[in-house]
């Protein structure tokens, strides 16, 4: 088997060890429904409990704030379309830049309950205008939920969580960020930034697929969006994945403890792979905000080529892996709405490099070999 | 440690050792998101499309029919919420018996959406008068969907989802079953008897928790419960739990392969049990269908007696773990929907002991001598 560089941790990371260690257990001996009063239940029940325990701590919110879900996605579902099923919400504000699963959650909203929609504008980072931000909140009282992301998926830069907030508190508006990028890599904590709904998923923090969170502010009162049992204080139904939730609980921990010093190593990582494409590459140029991003990935826009068509596959053929888009809307090689949200010159082509605490200078030297033999026209070699 | 015997498969199963096997890979190695074009994201798609195919084949449905959910609970909530929302039923026709997650998201869709929901009315085995449905369909025209279950999952009576397909079929209305209780434990095939959905969930047949699927008969035209990327053909958004579909598959596999030789062996052991609690308590009686039931479920009728309110909890004490109703609504030992609904006289006390694979005739023996030191009133002894 050749080497491969996998340099796609923004759409899943490997499982850390210590994490699958930490499940197999609820998957083999403990195996109760946390709903059974017996034994084998208050078993399983504890592992739950402690694992939200972890998880609200972590995120600095009360137990009772933290429910699992099945991932981001339905954590994101859950509290777009349940604040305006259950809040009374009858306007949006939210960007061109979000998450297929935040987006298409608020167009099936649109659709069916007369809410109104507005964008607010965003600049080349995709990072909103927070004075017409301001001023749509400003205009108007209709109950509103804003929906803004922490951190994009594509390209990576990062929101000023803070300024959303207080700007969403003073007009009263009810804030959910997708902050399914940045839990586990940046030290989120919803006692110093108020919001009303964050999300995690632990595959992108090295936990397993499958599991993910969302943070309810204990003033919202909400239904679910998936009803059947009591399980999660009645707001999300459907036997718990019990070695999921031990995993994810896991992966935050570890993710935490770690945070400092493997924000310093892999930001070490972008800041050589930007400096080596640039000597590599001619032309080349990087997307998102040159500060405030996300230190786990690089979006690079690669000058007008023959090879762009193909280059996510060529790149695949010669070993390394990266991402055209977010994988969640990948299959095609076309520009994203993120892309043309941010007038991405649709004759260039972007590329995500993203990064994890395993990836080694060895690895991005690699990619820019590769990178350099594809643009320079030479049959990629196998490494 | 002293011996437990575990009599409640029926909230849930352990995980057999060669589905836990097959998932590891999925958690380690192979951890590519399968929306990923690269040879990481590939891997983990074939995963997937293989599990697909593996569980279409088991139950008679073509590959595009399936569609792998967090749950039955999951599974359910978007068949009967769908059904609503996209294929324009307003009419639910439902049984007093269902479980929690067919009941409220039924109270969901009827609380917002203008459904007409009606009763058929059921037997003493909780099973639906079959001329009282056809009289239901006959008697108007509304688009309507029946959802009823295939087999009780606190009581075990099954349905004939034969004749409750033909007549569905006959008055062109739209049939869901939850078979959650009965895939994996009979051969359930959608081509021999035609449905619209039908719900299974991992747990329930020796496979992890957190993953289910539902199948939606090609005819339907369906949007999705949760929005998102364009994963399970559009149906269902969200990272896939690789993991879990390829442990869901196996564990559907390998019940499917022992059906027969399982449903004889676990028969007996219920058969035995019944005989030794008759022996053993009197004025013992059984719910359910005498005959037409699942053969891992044996529901008991404890006379009225002092220790009736604690039983389940007593049995805990004494090493035996079972149920006083379905897990997802235990917590409380209070008498259940279905209970009430069949009449059950609420001075007596009903328990639900599940078997598998793994229960012995040592295990039963064990139990009942157990149920009969705690209706002598002596300590029971720990194992």
């Amino acid at each position: 088997m050749p080497t491969r560089v996998y340099l796609d941790n923004a759409a899943t990371t490997p499982v850390r060890p210590e994490v699958v260690e930490a499940m197999l257990p609820y998957l083999t001996q403990h195996y109760g429904n946390p709903s059974s009063i017996h034994q084998e239940g208050r078993t399983a029940r504890a592992a739950v409990e402690r694992a939200r325990k972890a998880v609200a701590q972590l995120i600095g919110a009360s137990t009772g704030e933290i429910f699992f879900t099945s991932g981001g996605t339905e954590a994101n579902n859950t509290a777009i379309k349940g604040a305006v099923h259950h809040l009374g919400v009858r306007r949006i504000i939210t960007s061109p830049a979000e998450h297929n699963c935040v987006r298409k959650s608020v167009d099936c909203v649109q659709a069916s309950h007369q809410v109104r929609v507005e964008m607010v504008k965003i600049d080349k980072h995709a990072l909103p205008d927070m004075a017409h931000l301001e001023s749509l909140l400003a205009a108007d009282d209709t109950p509103t939920l804003v929906t803004l992301m922490h951190a994009n998926n594509e390209i990576g830069s990062m929101l000023d969580l803070g300024a959303v907030s207080a700007v969403c508190r003073k007009y009263n508006a009810w804030l959910h960020s997708d902050t399914v990028q940045t839990v586990g890599h940046f030290p989120v904590n919803v006692k110093e930034v108020p919001v009303d709904f964050i999300s995690g998923a632990a595959h992108k923090f090295h936990g397993p697929k499958g599991i993910g969170f969302l943070y309810i502010n204990n003033r919202v009162r909400m239904k679910p969006l998936i009803d059947g049992g009591s399980q999660e204080r009645n707001m999300r139904a459907g036997t718990e994945n019990v070695a999921g939730i031990v995993g994810l609980a896991k992966a935050l921990q570890l993710a935490s403890e770690g945070h400092a010093e493997e924000a310093t190593q892999i930001a070490a990582i972008r800041a050589h792979m930007k400096q080596r494409l640039q000597e590599a590459v001619p032309g080349v140029a990087f997307n998102g905000h040159p500060d405030d991003s996300l230190y786990a990935v690089l979006n690079v826009s690669f000058p007008p080529s023959e090879h762009n068509d193909m280059l996510v596959m060529s790149l695949d053929i010669a070993g390394i892996s990266a991402s055209g888009g977010s994988a969640c809307s990948s299959g095609a090689e076309t520009q994203s709405h993120v892309l043309e949200a941010i007038g991405h010159p649709a004759d260039r082509k972007a590329v995500r490099f993203s990064f994890s605490r395993y990836t080694t200078k060895a690895d991005i030297d690699l990619a820019v070999s590769q990178l350099a033999a594809i643009f320079a026209g030479e049959v990629p070699v196998m490494a």
